[in-house]
């Protein structure tokens, strides 16, 4: 037995070690071939991009049946095409569903790009492109992890992947693709790479995610454009009327005005709390006169876990160019995002705020409310065996447990698959906060690129071992029982 | 003497209809002149159209020579050039200086014009394209009325031109030009056509302009956008920041809260509201809903005349474009005019804006405020020599006296040959409000343009009568007293 588990253990760290060799050996290819997916224009929210996400979703499909899927395949959707693959090996084993997208932000405002956004550039040592983090080099890493498990022959796990094309336009076609392939997207855990370290040596595992209600306000008044002279004073002004309704939606202190936006949160608790302000909230490279007060109740850690938000995410009305033109503008438009918590009810605000917009809107406008995307918060769990696998595997490489951490940002994917298929997520991702996502110069560490590459086919390892031990527990407990 | 009346009347007859007879002869010439005119691209406000400027300045100086003027220069200015041109026949004769803006309003937006803002076209009577109205067309009925008389070799009045390139951007040049051609623009009277009749068979006589306060207002935090996920709730937004600055610039009820912004107004006579009510205010196209309400003191047509205004020209932040992107935009900026009446100072109120701007923004943001243009209300002389022959000329080609109104418009270039020359104005145009001046599908009616050609020589000749009226009730009054 003891030479049993020597042996295992010696196994254990030469397959470590073969990873860490392959990685030492093909990083310049892993390196060479996501700046080649970066240079893809892959822009969701933005018909004029449609070429793009369809090469990123062909690259895609030729990459994964080189690292030797079994399968893969193109589905098409009303939006984008999703990209799927399947190495499965043994249905006695854990299968593992691995989530990216390969669809990006769009890239403006252009001028503040140190180098263009889709000529991937490396500077110390990042890469530098739109999506560099988010997600395609996240997601490229699980492509890596497959070609390097293919090459050792050792899956401990049954490995399925799904790449969508539409994350950041909402995920739109993907609950009915979920409905309509429900059997062959089976799995005990959901993986999806697509958050950050605290810092490139303290890893966390995301645990809770907000909701969103992302809407788009448009009033207006007139079939074009008036003078101001003539009219001014005496025809509703579409952009007065917009801001007027904007600035009620929210107080001087910050409180969100919209009736019965805070009904129904969860209670935080200390220890969630205390895990928070561990994490801590990096506010280096901020002018501190652009930071928020902490208030007597929360942190800036704290804040940005537990509270609900209300962003202004655009204005556009009449004239923005050089100079002055006297016009009153025909419309007005405002993007407005609210991320929810766990406990609030999208479908509920979004109702509640269409009201409280009527209510508070001048008579002489019209405004119209859109939903552009929404989907309510959720909380993963934190003592599953995916989260202890993870641990385990994230201690192994970064030297340190990583810390369970409530993030501000939203995957409505991971919704969706417990909802629709009850499949819980894990959420281990080797970006950094700074990493400038949905930003000009979004890049994404080498280093971190390669450290997911190092610690992804060690999660499946314990995870596999976990199920097997439980396995064994069961077995137990039933003989037990019987 | 009753045949030396007769013979007068004869030859003024005589004149009216060798004049009518030319026009009709050469219609067909002005008009294309003037679409050639509305091809030249000469958007003052946005330097990509430098070359558009000094095109319409070119063709200006060109048409006024062969029109006969005895000199035409092109002056440069830090700006855009002024083109000027005289035709002075004897010192004895009064002097009118003709004023008139080569430059346009942007045309966007283009999707909304039923033809392009640079290919003029003729419909139902009517030229559309950008400047058709405002001003070009409007100046060019004066370069006609200069071929016309010299063609009849008839001229009442010594002509002085002066066509500049920056209305439509504040005249920032146009002051130092004065100051430095004070002698070179000597007259007695400056006429200006840039307003418009009432209706076709009612034309106007403008007493009085409003003044102008044109901001832009910059709100910052960021260097670039944020992830709202992120940083919503911790770091300050910009445009939520933008929006509640904005909102408190007005209550509901229209009334502009920038500290004593109404103060130092003159008051309105009885007589002055009668004739605002007489002319009306056109509301005809308008939804009534748009429409704001009359209050108790005012009806729309004295609001549009008497009450200053505060109008939102432009709002611009964050993400525009379809769909939804999830930032925290690093800027926000807002256009605005305020339009002053007479007694207003727009130094005392910029400067009470700035301060006000400061003591409600946010303190998280950085706030910049521009002064774009601006200028002072007038009142120009009702009972002038120039108001009478204009109204006897106007009387005679319409058959119906014209009304002296107040309007919401500004021409800077008023109050400053009133402050730098002392030479009063004229505001005698031919345009009508509906003809969508700074709008898509701005346009001039060819009978609008050619009834201006067919009256101003008709002012010239009464204007000039009356100045020799004068001076002999001049000299009778000095022999009296000897």
């Amino acid at each position: 037995m003891a030479y049993g588990l020597l042996l295992m253990a010696f196994k254990k760290i030469n397959m470590r070690e073969r990873i860490k060799h392959i990685i030492e050996t093909e990083q310049q290819n892993y390196i060479n071939e996501l700046m080649e997916f970066l240079k893809i224009p892959s822009v969701s929210t933005d018909k004029s991009y449609l070429k793009g996400i369809r090469d990123a979703a062909d690259f895609l499909l030729a990459k994964l049946k080189m690292a030797g899927a079994d399968k893969v395949e193109l589905f098409e959707t009303k939006g984008h095409p999703v990209v799927y693959a399947e190495k499965c090996i043994d249905e006695n084993l854990p299968t593992v569903l691995i989530y990216g997208h390969y669809d990006v932000q769009p890239p403006d405002p252009l001028e503040l790009w140190n180098s263009p956004p889709f000529e991937p550039t490396i500077r110390d040592g990042k890469i530098y492109a739109r999506g560099a983090c988010d997600n395609k080099g996240q997601l490229y890493m699980h492509v890596k992890v497959l070609e390097l498990l293919t090459k050792l022959n050792t899956f401990h796990c049954n490995l399925k992947f799904l790449f969508e094309g539409e994350e950041e336009t909402g995920s739109v076609s993907l609950s009915t693709f979920i409905q309509q392939h429900a059997e062959m997207l089976k799995a005990d855990v959901l993986l999806i790479s697509d958050t950050a370290l605290i810092s490139n040596e303290q890893p966390a595992i995301i645990t809770g995610l907000k909701g969103i209600c992302y809407a788009e306000i448009e009033v207006s008044a007139h079939p074009c454009d008036l003078h101001s002279g003539i009219y001014g004073g005496v025809v509703a002004n579409p952009a007065n009327a917009l801001t007027k309704i904007l600035s009620r939606l929210q107080d001087d202190a910050g409180k969100i005005m919209i009736p019965g936006f805070y009904e129904g949160i969860f209670p935080v608790t200390d220890e969630e709390k205390k895990a928070m302000n561990t994490a801590g909230f990096k506010t280096e490279g901020f002018d501190p006169l652009h930071l928020l007060q902490e208030n007597e109740t929360y942190t800036l850690a704290e804040k940005t876990a537990f509270l609900p938000t209300l962003d202004i995410n655009g204005l556009c009305s009449g004239y923005t160019g050089e100079g002055a033109k006297t016009i009153i503008p025909s419309s007005a438009k405002a993007k407005l995002s609210m991320r929810l918590v766990p406990g609030q009810s999208w479908r509920k605000i979004a109702r509640s705020l269409k009201a409280y917009i009527q209510h508070i809107a001048s008579p002489h406008i019209k405004v119209e409310l859109r939903i552009l995307t929404a989907c309510d918060a959720v909380l993963t769990p934190v003592h599953s065996k995916a989260f202890r696998a993870a641990s385990t595997a994230l201690s192994q490489t970064f030297g340190v447990a990583p810390l369970p951490v409530r993030i501000g940002g939203t995957i409505p994917v991971v919704r969706m698959f417990k909802d629709i298929l009850n499949i819980p997520s894990l959420l281990m991702g080797f970006g950094l906060d700074s990493d400038n996502i949905h930003s000009p110069n979004e890049h994404f560490g080498i280093s971190n690129f390669l450290k997911g590459i190092e610690t992804v086919p060690l999660f499946f390892e314990h995870f596999a071992l976990m199920n097997k031990r439980e396995m064994v527990f069961e077995t137990r407990t039933q003989l037990n029982v019987q």
